[in-house]
């Protein structure tokens, strides 16, 4: 089976960088259905038609990303209707779909909206939660030469509930025949080729057990990294012991550096810990700037755990909001132990919570030197039986090193509560 | 001028995201040449051939990137060289530059790598300074019909570099001619199809002067949308004005609707501000959960205008932290007109900042209900001559409404201050 997909979008011929096609063909993995093909053309009529008939031509299944919206360089609808020689038909109920949406808004609906309510004739429509443009799926041909087009919005926040929702479903159904299982284990607090030396031994031997196969890939993102386990062929009782064994040695390797599984997050798993336990949670960022708080509350349902944020940048909010003592900061200066310490033990003490977490560091690009370089951080954990710190060095731009502490700081609380 | 990008990598297939190609893209826009299509196929090699042979046909510049390295899965010598009818030559140079690096790093070479040091007959070398593929660059045919296939290493690291010191200087040399002069205006405070309606009577006119072009285009990224003015040709003078009229054009339809130009950011814009008004900030957060305080802080040189943020998710925080009178929220709730207000007035008072800003609503996707549904948001400011609060209704996921919410709070200050 031929796959292919065509990415419309001239942003994406001038610098922007597309995540969609790898999140598809992601998706697509998962069911064992391979991409032949990512194409991409800017927002031009004949550029688009060539390829996409091209690409018809080639193809089992063709996905087209993007060209769904109200504008004039939204062209998709127009071109793969002309290719299919299909009509545009308006469709009643997408267009109440898509006025009740700035409805509730409070919002008028602009005229041209009105254009994405045309749907290609004999369409499937996917519905759009997230947005107004509504996807797609044509059946073209008969029975054994069968062909689909699938059409998807190109903003990543409206594509990825839709494959979840409509595609996915829509694509096992037809497809779903070899079983692939993959797991996924995510690892904190090792760089990328940390890990691959400790793990070399494990994804390094070929595994194969009557046709079932075991394959390993490592990616990293945003300072955690993704060891993930996928396991194909027939047999789904071989597969998942295959999968589970491996997994094992990769824990064996990495310890509890492996925070959690499939779509876990830190700042989830964290969470999931102080609900546990029982515990209560205050965080006083300096060099962090908030970004801790942001990341902890993005999960649903932190309001349980996380009592307050204090993002305490100058001098004075350290001393006024965090009873750090104006002499510490003095004699140590604000990026040092002692303020660091001072400070997780006051936003512990203020909120009444069991947990406080501080940071304090130079973010750069300016504000370091000498002694005192951009990337010096301290972070530090107040509990009950005292207050822990730890010295750190990060390198990278401002808002790599941001993450990166905020990061470490999580690891921190999950490794020490 | 047709330009084609042909990426090869089985990975890119199954969910690596790519970012070479963008990069490339990039580039090449600095120099007005503008990339007309990417392809991507996996390591195979019929794929790469029909891929390739296709794309030579269509172009006048043929980018392959990947496929250089020492093993079995890298096929793009072998395809290009097949391709193009010309032999592998062994090059002793190169063999001896990989044969160093080894040396260098203390490690012996393994033996596949003899293959990197086969170059195509009649191909430019590009010295590999971050790995051991060399890069090439093959003219093929005669004068008015020359072709030029530029081949390059897949690893970021290894491609930039060649990039910038071979690629680039080569290309200019050629075809540094046009002149392409690119503005964009930054919108926030309206939908992308708002913001079309409004300037659907300046985009749609066909401009063209002497043969220099004007075009628009629209992108939207995370509440924020970029209007694109791109002027080509070969007068400059002519083109900087043809940019600048329609850029006036575009402001008259937008008014204060348009935050920044180019790289500006709304946090970096806001801090500008601050900046020349000599004005301080802080921040009482409680839906956003840091993420104002976050985004200002991802200013460099933020901790100049500000003060402090503070994360007050519970009652409790709020009433301690930022003297909120606990009748307030007992008799209009947290999610409140009144209690937005005294949390702006609040941390206005503690910090002794000139500017309070809070934010106080439903995040969802759980807590909301009856009159208090998930998106529901106020935002407050408190300055010298009162407080000022606005009523808001987002929707999307927790995330979405935590970034609209965010945006919407930071435009209210830069327009309010």
């Amino acid at each position: 089976m031929i796959i292919e997909i065509l990415c419309t979008g001239t942003e994406l011929l001038t610098g922007k960088i597309n995540t969609d096609d790898a999140y598809l063909c992601d998706k697509l993995m998962g069911i064992s259905l391979t991409v032949n093909r990512i194409i991409t053309v800017g927002d031009s009529k004949d550029q688009l038609k060539a390829a996409f008939n091209e690409s018809l031509k080639r193809s089992d299944i063709v996905f087209t990303i993007g060209g769904l919206g109200p504008t004039f360089d939204d062209l998709t609808r127009e071109v793969v209707a002309g290719a299919l020689r299909r009509k545009l038909v308006f469709n009643r109920e997408v267009m109440h779909y898509i006025a009740a949406r700035f409805a509730r808004r409070g919002l008028d609906m602009p005229e041209n909206n009105d254009r994405q309510a045309n749907i290609i004739e004999g369409a499937k429509v996917l519905s759009n939660k997230h947005g107004t443009a509504p996807g797609m799926i044509i059946e073209i041909g008969e029975d054994s030469k069968k062909k689909f087009v699938i059409m998807l919005p190109g903003p990543p926040g409206e594509l990825k509930p839709m494959v979840e929702a409509n595609v996915m479903p829509f694509l096992k159904n037809k497809y779903e025949r070899n079983i692939v299982k993959t797991l996924v284990l995510r690892v904190c607090g090792l760089t990328e080729s940390a890990v691959f030396e400790k793990i070399r031994d494990v994804v390094e031997v070929e595994r194969e057990m009557e046709g079932n196969i075991l394959s390993f890939a490592l990616l990293a993102s945003s300072s955690l990294i993704n060891v993930k386990i996928t396991g194909k062929g027939d047999d789904e009782l071989l597969i998942d012991s295959m999968v589970h064994k491996a997994r094992q040695e990769v824990y064996d390797c990495l310890g509890d550096n492996i925070f959690g599984e499939g779509r876990d997050t830190l700042e989830g798993v964290v969470g999931r810990l102080f609900g546990k336990k029982k515990l209560t949670l205050s965080v006083a960022e300096s060099c962090t700037g908030g970004l801790i708080s942001n990341m902890i509350t993005n999960v649903s349902g932190s309001s349980i755990y996380f009592r307050q944020g204090v993002v305490a940048y100058s001098n004075g909010a350290k001393i006024s909001m965090l009873n750090v003592s104006g002499d510490t900061i003095k004699k140590y200066g604000a990026v040092s132990e002692h303020t660091a310490k001072e400070m997780a033990a006051g936003v512990r003490g203020i909120s009444g919570s069991d947990i406080g977490l501080s940071t304090t560091g130079i973010a750069g690009p300016s504000g370091g030197g000498g002694k005192k370089p951009v990337g010096l951080v301290y972070i530090a954990l107040a509990k009950d039986d005292g207050v822990f710190c730890k010295k750190y060095r990060f390198t990278g731009s401002r808002l790599v090193i941001k993450e990166g502490v905020a990061v470490t700081a999580l690891d921190l609380v999950r490794r020490r509560i």
